[in-house]
Order: C-alpha cells, then sequence, then structure tokens
C-alpha cells in the first residue's frame, strides 16, 4: 500500500475512535516513521492494540493534559493517560523549546502510555542542533540479576546528536538481547528467535518467542545491563511521578487499566561548551569510520545511519501490510 | 598499614611533587575511597604514575583554574590540566551547588584527566539527595564495533540517585566486558584474564593481560556497548571540547603529553516532579529486592550496595600495600 494511504488508513482509524485529527496525526506520523525505519514491530502491526486500549478505555482518547513549567529550563507534564505518542510528541518539543530559550531542557512526562521509538523522538532534537537522552520505562520483560522473575521492562537508553551531516547520531538501545517487538512479532510471524536471548517461565534457555514472552528476556552484559535498566526505571517511573518497579501493564495483553508510563527527555544545546561542535563531531566520526574493519565488514556505521538509509529506502516503496492485519483493521474502521 | 597513615603518606607523597596541601588531600581522598570499596586498581597502586607524570610536568601541579558560569544551572570549567581528582572535585561541587540553586546543575570540565572511579563524585551528588550523570572518557582500550583497532577508552556510563536509605543507589559501569583497571592488576600480579574478554593486537582471543593491553578490549553487548562508548566519548570529548576519537594518552604509558580529558556532570534535585520521592525509591528497590532469586543467589544488591559493603568492612581493617610499591613511594619521597 502508498505510504500516504497507510497514512490515511491510520489517521481515520484513529478518528474512528475518537481520537482528534491532531492526535490521530501525531499518531500515524510515528507509526509510517517505524515503518520506514524498518522497526516494523513498532508500526501499523500494533494499530489495533492502541484501538483495543482505547475502546476499553485505557488510553483516553479526549486527555486534558496538563503543563506546568517550574523553571524555563524544567516542565513537569500530565498527560492523562493520552496515547503514548501525543505525550512524547508534545514532551520532546516542549523539552526543544526550553533548550532553545536556556541551553537546557528537562521535561517529565507522567500517566502517560507507550510511545513507539525513542529514537524517533530523540532525533527531532538532534535535527535541530540539540543532544538528547530519552528515558522511558516500560512492562516487565528482563529479570533482574539475581532474580528469577521479570520487573524490568526492555528500557531502551536513547541518545542523540547531531552528527555535522543530514543523518544524526541516534543511540536507541534496549537493555535486553532482543527488543521485545522483535520477539513479538517472530512469534505472529511463527519463527523462532536466537537461544540465549531469553528464558522460558521456568528459566530454561529458549528459542520459542510464545514461551520467551511468557518468560524471561535476559539483560545485556548480566548486571551492568541489568543495573542499566533499573537506571532507567527509576528516572522514567520513581522520578517522573509514573508507575515502576514491574507495575506498567503490558500494551498488548492487559486491559485492566491504564500504563501510566513514565518519559523523561533532556535536551541541551550542542554549543555550549565549543564553538566548533559540527566540526569536532565530523573529525570523531570520521576517526572511527576509517579505522581498519575486521574481515567481512565493508564499512562502520554511527548509530541511526543505519536507520537512516532504510529511511530513504523504504521512503521510495509501498508498505507491506499483511491481508491479516489490513482486514483487522478494517474490521476495526466497520465496528 | 593503617587507613590514616597511607593517607598522610599519599598526601606527603603528592606534596613533595609540588601540589598544594587542599589538592593533595582531594587526591589522597580519591585514592584512599578506591582502596576501601576494594577497586584497587584505582588506588594508592597509581601513585608513582601520577608522580612521574606531575613531574613530566603533563600533570599541571600548579594549575591556573578558570569557572565560566554560562547560567545559574549550566558551568564550565578549564582545569588547565590539573590532576583529574581536582577537576572532577571541583566539577561535582560545581553541579551540586547549581542543582541546589535552580533543580538542575550542569557542569562541564575540559583539560583534565584521569580523575578515578566515577560513582565516587556521583555518589557525592546522590547523598545530598540528587541524582548525577558522571562521563568521562579515557585512553583507547575498546575497539568500535567492526573496527580491528582500539579507539574508545573503557568510557563508563555512571548514574547515582538516594535510594531512601544511606547507601545511594550508585552505578558506575565500564562498556567493557572487564574494566582496563583490573588487566592492569592481573599483569602486575602476574595473574591471568578469563577468556572472551579482550583481543590480542592481531585480533585473537587471549587471557594473556600484557597481550590484552597492548590489544583489544571487548565492548559488551557488541554493536549496543560499542554505541554506548562512542556516546560517552562524544559526551565528554567532542561537546566538552576535550581530546576524543582515540587522543586521550594513557595516563601510565604515555607521557608525551597532557590528556586533556572531558568530564560532563548532569545533577538534578530528587524531587523535581514528585514529594514523595523516598518513598517511592524504597518501594522499587525493594521490589526488586523481594524477587525469587536464582539458584545460588542469597541476596539481589542494587548497584553501589555491594561496594558499600566492602567499604564498611575495610574502613576497619588497615590497607595492603606490597613492599615493592612502599619501596616505591619511598623512593619518590627521597628523589
Amino acid at each position: 500500500m502508498k505510504i500516504i494511504d497507510v497514512k490515511k488508513l491510520i489517521i481515520k482509524t484513529f478518528k474512528k475512535f475518537n481520537l482528534s485529527e491532531k492526535h490521530s496525526n501525531i499518531c500515524a506520523n510515528a507509526l509510517i516513521n517505524a515503518e520506514l525505519v524498518g522497526a516494523h514491530s513498532h508500526g501499523i502491526i500494533r494499530l489495533p492494540s492502541y484501538c483495543k486500549r482505547i475502546k476499553k478505555k485505557v488510553i483516553n482518547a479526549k486527555p486534558k493534559i496538563k503543563i506546568r513549567n517550574i523553571s524555563q529550563s524544567i516542565t513537569n507534564i500530565d498527560a492523562d493517560n493520552a496515547i503514548g505518542f501525543v505525550g512524547a510528541d508534545l514532551g520532546i518539543n516542549c523539552a526543544i523549546k526550553n533548550a532553545k530559550k536556556t541551553g537546557l531542557g528537562f521535561v517529565a512526562i507522567k500517566n502517560s502510555g507507550h510511545y513507539g521509538l525513542s529514537g524517533y523522538y530523540a532525533e527531532q532534537a538532534a535535527k535541530k542542533n540539540l543532544f538528547a537522552f530519552c528515558f522511558t520505562n516500560a512492562p516487565p520483560a528482563i529479570a533482574p540479576h539475581g532474580a528469577k522473575k521479570t520487573l524490568f521492562g526492555t528500557n531502551p537508553i536513547c541518545f542523540a546528536c547531531p552528527s555535522g551531516n543530514k543523518v544524526p547520531f541516534v543511540l536507541d538501545t534496549s537493555m535486553s538481547m532482543i527488543n521485545r517487538g522483535k520477539i513479538r512479532r517472530a512469534a505472529k510471524l511463527g519463527k523462532k528467535i536466537p537461544y540465549g536471548f531469553a528464558l522460558d517461565k521456568n528459566g530454561k534457555p529458549t528459542n520459542d518467542p510464545a514461551k520467551a514472552l511468557k518468560g524471561m528476556q535476559l539483560p545485556i552484559a548480566e548486571f551492568r545491563g541489568s543495573g542499566l535498566a533499573w537506571m532507567v526505571d527509576i528516572l522514567s517511573g520513581v522520578f517522573t511521578g509514573s508507575n515502576h518497579g514491574g507495575k506498567v501493564k503490558d500494551p498488548f495483553d492487559d486491559f485492566s487499566g491504564p500504563q501510566n508510563i513514565g518519559h523523561l527527555f533532556i535536551v541541551f544545546k550542542q554549543n555550549l561548551f565549543v564553538k566548533n561542535y559540527s566540526k569536532r563531531i565530523k573529525e570523531n566520526i570520521s576517526k572511527v569510520k576509517n579505522l581498519p574493519k575486521i574481515k567481512g565488514i565493508k564499512k562502520i556505521y554511527y548509530p541511526g545511519e543505519n536507520k537512516a538509509e532504510r529511511f530513504k529506502l523504504n521512503k521510495k516503496k509501498e508498505i507491506n501490510i499483511s491481508l491479516n492485519l489490513l482486514s483487522e483493521i478494517n474490521l476495526l474502521n466497520k465496528s
């Protein structure tokens, strides 16, 4: 299906579920972006679940979002359980505005939901000559180091900064060996996942995505990844006044209440301490890119570069939607 | 040797090498802290190298440090190649002061040097009811993902926050499979390191610490750890106006010039967005600690807890200094 038609379909569907034109548009842009960067697990495949959450009133279609400026740099947003994309969109724009004004933007969003790819928001800041950290927590997926029960989400660390060229440096890396969305997608497509990425509910290694989803994902680098996932839970959940400590509900399996997810966005100007930032970052990146490569590697990519290449390619193509998914969406529009 | 006597010896030695009483004291506190938390690789074993750097004039014993306040939150420090501990001590105190005033402290330090353990500085903020990120870069140790040459330092991610009890949450985790100091210590003690942590200079796996030091350390979680180490290089080096892209000199092997290392400290108030932070963080930590444990695990520790336990134990003991090291230090005091 043509990209513009997919976008229209998403907007039409969200509007059918009572989202405003503006909010539907924000959501569609985020989902289309996920498709175009190749993160299909965060793309249109999730539309039916979002609609179900709205229908079950665990996403608020008509949120009364409250914005409170604590200082010219610091802002607190209560998203009133709006769909995650909307709270995050407002949050990153607010952080960008504050950073442009004072050098620093520091924005906490509470009562929000799953917002898709962190990199999508961080990239928006980096394209405006700003650095950005985006933190968000997620439903239990990773067992803390030493525990045999999941508690932390995949809790990505996301950082972006200008690269001196059109494609920003965007690192968006979950703290699990594999993204939960990829496991979910493997399950949906009937594919296996590699061993060593997850355990079943009894703590045994598994390559079955369904068992992995019921079991535990393994953190990267044992106690290190576990500690980093814990940090993200504290920053996004404890600190912002949102759910934490394993209380975030799974957006696709648990419709018993809102997610109350938190986000923390820290944004700052690239040239706070140096006048020639662009020159410096270009030197840095070219240094790394020009290192001798290991066998079989043709090019060293900086984080975000790979996704940007996929985006460019995919922008010229149509978006592939399975017939199953399409009929599910059509059904939603008839309900 | 008694702790107080080790401290006196360190102060005496640094003063012999022209550091002021105040700066010698700052350095001694940092080195003693490293010994007491059990990070011996960052402790008194490094004293002779620091003295050699001062003697070779690549550490400035009498720095003219410049402090420039960009706003009430943002400060830029040029450490004039002071010993790293001094620049970092000033930086964290400045970040704490700014955060207490405005909620946010954001401090970049350039022309600094190796400052020991990041956690030592972050912990100081956490003990004052503040959150802290401490970033610093380091000499080449890790090969970027896809490259067969080292460029990134072990570049730790360090984060601390109050835990609701006396021992703060302090995560201080290098982006390499093993800390460089531990390899160095293994080499000094004639011990092996585990396979899978490092490659020799030809890219072959090795358990010989001497070969590992000349070769490459492996990043955690492949491209993820590589990306995070890159992020730390950008934040500490490119952004602050310091060396980056593999230009930071090894403090113990390369006396051809100053290190020009950069640090970035981001500090903020625990209660910016919630009134009951202490209650919330206590709940969070107790949730994790009370999870069912895997076989052989008696207790789940939060980051920093283990080190604090060692600190408490070691504070009652003497510090073990090898005769070799002691005679080396005595020689320095006679030179």
